[in-house]
């Protein structure tokens, strides 16, 4: 079930870069949930380059179709199937380039795992193609947590080194959305920019970090030992193309702090039990506390840069060099900040519905 | 299935800090691996406080029983159990503090969770002491990757901000195991102690890094999209108490980087193909490539410190202080660098299993 | 994951009898399988009414189409997705019957079930036309089971009581493909239509048996104590709509047996073991033991009869009668043949892909 | 996994008939259930040989010990591990026939999976001792469907061919449980002892068949289309040694019925829709729809008998003959009456909590 990802709410997602199509199945989804395909397609849309600086030219219409599951405007219960067909398809290029890897891409390891026989044009399933389908299914998953009062939010807060400052979730919210890199921070924005520029300029590529943030998940859900929010919620994550590293609160700069100034406090406030700071991103013991959930998402560099590397021939094990053509993003930073949040939506509501805070049933 | 990991080498953990005993159930070992008590001691013994800096003076002897699936010193394919049991159990000063969450711990979250009803005795299910079980199981998992030619290595790579010198393969193998706080950086370990004693002196604690490596993973293992490597890694890493972040390679710091600089080249070397850089951990599209598979785990400083804390007290809902007593490590991370070793062992065996790479009966 | 069955070679249906479409997604096929439209949809035309005495006047063209996993004729690794398009749908009656639920189906239950939001029309998720997803993922199933040498029969055993004579494998080769009833024995054939024929001019039903067999698994497959041969095959066979008992070789005739008749004597037969009999279906322990694995499957008599029933009225909670119109087969048992087949191979190749009997890339 | 069954209530079972222990690690009971190990006891002992007749004449005293997931007399929401120590065991015949398989039994399809590496003691994990380990997880099944009011019976229904007469559920309440042979019918049950003793004078050995029912199962529970009511009862239920058949109420009956006959015709009855017959055996498709849920189970029999079989010496490939020793029972269908009960309750109890019917945490 290599495709497939969660217990009750469980997603199976399918289709290559250049292929017919790519789409998902949602197994798991209760009956009684209004959807329709344009709800599908406004969180589809978000994840289109559109005017986004160092986005690729590729233009998907990326139509969403839902052949199954869903009657008369509502979930019927029965598995989801969704999909988006691949029309704007360039695969002219990749031929040429079969038999040599591109160094940071899945070329090789690809290869060598499926023997040859997998799509490579356009990355096949490695691309970032696919993570159109962890939205059309994270838009039904938002749909579900709205239900149990919980929010998802993502938002840039790192590219090329430069870090957004700090922001609190009302501005996050008020900003996030519209700004061009879905960073709040709107100063920040401007360096970020002309450094995604500069590197689209030299024929490079640059990274940085999402943060993705659930609002108002009620404390006690998780499954330790080992199906932990963190650890869902990571392994989750690392199916996102050029993800190198998640963190939760605090993360790798916890590993700095003494425990007096980690240790999340506690105190009432309104009668209800809130930690009065939140290093823990709202998980302890792999289980939620009440607090914002916050994880923050490592993004390398996109791997596909004009500049020429060094690479080698698989038919003839030689050297050679290699300069990668093609319709690319400089940064695919912003455009990740809509599939960080479905990612994240498919998991919690995955927990939300072993949990029963979400009903089988909605009525 | 929450304390069970992994499909074909599925390990299920059991036991509480304070109950019986602690153990796991290993199904899906092959038959006809020679095993001992002995060879799964050895590893635990690794992980017990021993003379480590920092490290709790509760001293359990930790006695492996293996109580089934293994008959004439080899496996029989049948379930393992395997268990030690609690005796040096002080369960006093629980009682006070039922009521009181300890910041930074897990009991108010598994005391909204389990209504009450978990034990918390010493932290029960979220205690450190549960790694004993990953121990014994990674010990199982080790011997059957050393079949497929595959070697988990551990090191402390950084305390409370310390960064150790980042060493060879060989210097790490010689120095780690006999250092006393596992780091392959005899410099740095001397700045480290006396930051973990001046933790330790304040009534305070402190976090690391330790770094888990496999050696000798070849190429192509991995199923993505959902089942990447990283990913089933992260999630099972993420069940180790205390851990708040996972990177792979260059992870956070690949964020920071142009794609040039981050994209490991390749060339042929001796007819292999090799990457000339290891910036993605060994680790492509989810997939191995070859390298060393490298992974850093941040650990945040242990909550249990004896400075005033503010917390609450459950049934009364009242704002109150804590000081946790008790037999604490100042510092877990020496003793979590076995800890990552096992957890790592038993998923890239899970893989390696699944991939055919270690056959379904051992001759 | 409910709609989802296989550990490796893993198979989730969608789709609804008078919805958009009915397919499944298969994950798990090894790369490099040949596999061509014409192949699936050579096992899908065996389901087609066509002139099957009993059969519906539903005349779908089924045209399979394969949207993703399959590259340049072989497979890919990749998921693969396959379906055909719903187009010969007559949904008018359902609507009028909506409330009363037919007795034998499951239109009561999915109404409970799905509170009223499932897709009613035609049965929906649980019309036999579901069983052409099977019958899709079998056909890959047969091919990669064709590799390991295994090979799937099945035939009509029973019908309306009327039990064909057994015969010899070679034989029911030889006959059941081309006997209309799907049935190896001609004479027992001509009474069974005379059954079929009564049943329907009376607007009744008739039930039957179908015999699966698998021929050349090799000994040694299977994964006790849960995941036994009998146990999978069962749980993937009770998918098949109708099915009411399954039972293994000798099955419910064994309880009245004695051990000494029973049990299956062995010898050495050209320097190889085999079983004198074939009481035990092939299984001993939920493993096989080289002989052929021979599953027997009782269905109901299809429950759309046009004779008059009892049901009661949902809305009105009151009591009602129905007679049920429609394209409907007087027995549905000689189709099921091929289902039955798809259903084995289905399961027989997850196991067979686990044991590693058929490579993880084929070349 | 193959050792662990079920998704939300999750049983793993270890141990081997002559090994140190058999039990059970019970994932994902709710917290706040109270249960002693008198309670599992009760149990166990339901399944000892007693003065059954026809029992084996190992005097195991079966003490279930809880080790882990209980505190203070309730479960706590980790996981539970129970056991019974072997101690009643004579190995010493098994040694010498190792190399000559008994026909009937699973020696020879284990020594080919597991290379010759298995307990072959007692038949290892292929005795019916393993049953116990079902009967210590059903114990706590029951008490959580009790919760939900569901009711699990079981009796024997046939033995050596004689059938008991049909009774109603009052009667098998009140008769079966202190019938020697847990029978409903007394004058049956006599004529059956005299098969039994029959059968055990000549050496031999019979079959027969257990009927299990669920009482109060609410309608709607069920996962099609593959995780059935029936699929995941019947994937159970053979991982009972000796079961060869598994049918669902009318069964193989309803093969040779009419639609008119077979179709349980619906009414209203004090506000409520019942079935006016129950040849669903309670299950329509795949759904529970409210009636008594009743599964027939077909046990070979025993295949351990005195009298002389043809068999081989697998070191040698020679033919050679066998006349097992031992204690064995001429007929173990009556001590399978409670792990018939067992494995029901089991699957049911992981239908329920599946399904919300029983909460997550119980207070």
């Amino acid at each position: 079930m290599k495709n497939s990802f969660g217990q009750k709410f469980c997603v199976t997602t399918f289709g290559e870069s250049h292929g017919r199509c790519v789409g998902a199945v949602i197994d798991g989804c209760p009956a009684g949930l209004p959807i329709t395909e344009s709800d599908v397609q406004r969180e589809v849309d978000r994840r289109r380059p559109g005017h986004v600086p160092g986005a690729t030219a590729r233009a998907e219409e990326d139509k969403v179709e839902i052949l199954s599951g869903v009657f008369r405007g509502q979930t019927t219960g029965a598995p989801i199937l969704m999909l988006v067909w691949n029309r704007d398809v360039d695969s002219s290029q990749y031929e040429r380039i079969r038999l040599t890897p591109r160094p940071g891409h899945a070329d090789y390891t690809a290869y060598i795992k499926y023997g040859g026989f997998n799509d490579f044009r356009g990355g096949g399933r490695f691309s970032g193609r696919i993570t159109v389908t962890f939205v059309m299914a994270g838009a039904v998953a938002k749909k579900l947590l709205a239900r149990a009062g919980v929010e998802i939010l993502g938002h840039t807060v790192e590219i090329g080194g430069i870090q957004a400052e700090r922001k609190a979730i009302e501005e996050i919210k008020r900003n996030a959305e519209t700004n061009p890199l879905k960073c709040a921070d709107p100063v920040a924005t401007l360096e970020m920019i002309r450094a995604i520029e500069a590197a689209r300029a030299e024929g490079d590529s640059i990274g940085g970090i999402v943060e993705g943030i659930a609002l108002d998940m009620p404390a006690g859900i998780g499954e330790p030992v080992f199906d932990t929010l963190e650890g869902e919620l990571a392994k989750a994550l690392f199916a996102v193309p050029a993800v190198k590293g998640v963190e939760f609160g605090a993360g790798f700069d916890a590993a700095k702090k003494r425990g007096s100034e980690n240790n999340d406090n506690y105190a009432v406030r309104d009668g209800r039990i809130v930690a009065l700071t939140n290093n823990a991103g709202g998980i302890l013991g792999g289980i939620s506390n009440g607090m914002p959930i916050a994880v923050r998402v490592a993004f390398k560099p996109t791997p596909s840069i004009s500049r020429e590397q060094k690479t080698v021939n698989l038919a003839a094990m030689e050297n050679t060099t290699l300069s990668v053509k093609g319709r690319h993003d400089a940064c695919i930073v912003p455009r990740a900040v809509p599939v960080i949040e479905a990612v994240m939506a498919m998991t919690l509501c995955d927990f939300a519905l072993r949990a029963g805070l979400i009903p089988e049933l909605l009525k």
